[in-house]
């Protein structure tokens, strides 16, 4: 048998979600989990658990692997580094992650590369915040340009007060924040990619997310009423951004859409993420090919698989969790209003906030399927039953 | 967490694939191998090997499951009563398997329930042969009651002298042969069902089946050009069944079309399956509801899902094992040639005419959807490359 074994740097949902596109292809996943019951290793057999930033674990976690990939972007990068003098075959290699991992760095890339974002600046103290905020008005979004991610490392300050903590820890820490103006946007998009080694890349139609506190909380596919001609350059760029960075596997562009002069609209890039994304799992059951699926086949160097929705609308909400922790009751109530409705749980202890699970709806009437996935996901957590 | 823990006595390539839908609902997984390294055990963290007549192994195994279900109809009864005794929730239960491990039961129940079957008889001695070939004429199908399956355990004979060395065995044994008359059918069609405790039921489409050397080879779903009639009709007999024999989870009725007075065509019941069936592989990709999802919620009494389909046609096309090892290789191939092929890997060693794998594709034009599915499992196969 010469089917390859595939290593994933975390056990999060995102490597659970793996585990069916595995079984299928018939590809063997290795999964270096935070904890024996981390969410992937429930699901998967070989899941040593180890730390993403010790390199003596991950050195012989990738031993026997034909490609190390990631369920996250925290492998520090000489962890990387060292993998790679190793001979590991690592995807997205560490220059490409760089890009995911450090927003400062992201922004310097694709301003260089025209690629448009919102006016952005690295500041140190309150005087380059202040001069800053003097060209781009308040309120400013800060970011700290590492570690961030589901809201977490953002603060939007109306003034230099609301700054200061922040500021005084940057000062603290020697390290510069990343400042940029808050773009007035019209709705959030995102652009999911996949590209592999030998260069071949496939986009899936550009999607509607919706964020509440800073988690996405629902996907629409493809986004609706988005103008042809803003799908085809948005697409563009994230081909362009994707071929640039020389990113492999799955890579999400979150993009703001923004009002233009000739009414088509207009993107800017806030985010990029470089391995399957929350935006994508509307793929599972509404792609011919989900993300999974693509990102095993892209770092494997596969040909990568048809992108084409199988239904008009996929509806996404995810599942976050709330005050009952029984969550399999509830879906069975679900299951029993609506047998149309998909259910993805992660097998995660419930925790207020946290993401346990999404659901997703296929069809042809958007008011339809907006509805139903957003009462099945409610219903989930608890929202509806009292 | 209160999420149930669903056991699988075998681990072949339909445990297997129960896997992927475990993994979405949340529902852990335990199967009872047949080795270290059976199908279902390579992507099942929780597989211990055992057989599946060891009452021992099968009790240890089942400790902790909310349900025991199979991969296969081979458990023997006594080892299924005990269970039952011990307080394992079976399911199918002891009583419906029977119809599935046992064609002569199978017969006489469905008989005596006014199903159509081919004329049957049991006979033990060329005496009884010769005169049930004498009311139905030759040739006939001689079936050994128990432990058939892909053909093997079938033998069309044409006079007493090719039957003879199979009434030898059965004179040996002193178990009975069933002798039926060969059905001039049009074509083979399947009825896949699910069931659950509760007595919800559901079926997918009526497909058609193609058979090769009594191995499945090929199935369109839904049968082309299927009389409503006679789609109606079989489907009632299946729920019937289903009912009848108390069968819970999903459920195949393989059945032969014949013509009949009307021109709407007739149906006679061929085989039972008590588990997720090979004609049923399509819905991973074809349906809502993949009968191994419906499987699992069934037999977890868990309200049923939507069988529709998410194509107009989908075509599934085994992949048997042929003279070249190198799956890998060739899969590769076929991606390139056809992105919307969906591959499904056993992990399986090839042998000839050994089910490794199979593949769907679904579309619109069933001539193109066909001519893609059998050469893409021609290819891994290696049936057109030299």
């Amino acid at each position: 048998m010469t089917f390859p074994r595939v290593g994933v740097v975390g056990g999060g949902q995102l490597a659970r979600m793996l585990a069916p596109a595995a079984v299928a292809l018939g590809v063997r996943l290795r999964v270096l989990a935070e904890s024996p019951d981390a969410s992937a290793a429930q699901v998967v057999p070989d899941a040593p658990v180890g730390a993403a930033d010790d390199l003596a674990a991950i050195r012989s976690f990738a031993a026997g692997c034909a490609v190390v990939t990631f369920d996250h972007e925290h492998v520090p990068q000489p962890v990387l580094a060292a993998l790679v003098a190793d001979g590991v075959v690592v995807r997205p290699g560490p220059q490409a992650l760089l890009y995911a991992q450090d927003k400062a760095e992201m922004r310097a890339r694709l301003t260089e590369a025209g690629i448009s974002c919102p006016p952005w600046a690295l500041v140190r103290s309150a005087e380059e915040l202040a001069g800053f905020a003097e060209r781009v008005g308040w309120p400013v979004v800060l970011k700290t340009p590492i570690g961030g991610y589901d809201g977490k490392g953002v603060l939007l300050v109306d003034d230099l007060a609301a700054a200061s903590p922040w500021l005084a820890r940057s000062a603290a820490t020697g390290s510069a924040l990343l400042a940029e103006s808050r773009v007035d946007f019209v709705r959030e998009l995102a652009v999911l990619v996949a590209r592999s080694p030998m260069g071949q890349a496939a986009v899936w139609p550009v999607v509607e997310t919706v964020q509440t506190d800073g988690i996405c909380t629902e996907v629409i596919a493809p986004a609706p009423g988005l103008h042809p001609d803003l799908a085809a350059r948005a697409t563009a760029a994230a081909l362009k951004i994707a071929g640039d960075l020389d990113v492999t596997g799955v890579f999400a562009v979150e993009m703001f859409e923004v009002p233009n002069a000739g009414g088509s609209g207009d993107f800017v890039v806030n985010e990029l993420a470089m391995r399957p994304h929350n935006s994508g799992h509307w793929t599972i059951d509404g792609s011919v090919t989900s993300q999974f699926e693509q990102h095993l086949r892209a770092v494997l160097d596969l040909p990568l698989g048809s992108t084409e929705p199988t239904a008009r609308w996929s509806v996404m909400v995810n599942v976050l969790g709330g005050d009952h922790p029984d969550l399999y009751r509830a879906y069975l109530h679900v299951m029993a209003r609506d047998p149309g409705v998909k259910v993805h749980m992660y097998g995660k202890e419930v925790r207020p906030g946290r993401k346990v699970g999404h659901v997703t709806v296929c069809g042809s009437d958007l008011a339809d399927v907006r509805a139903r996935a957003q009462h099945a996901a409610d219903y989930i957590r608890g929202t509806i039953i009292q």
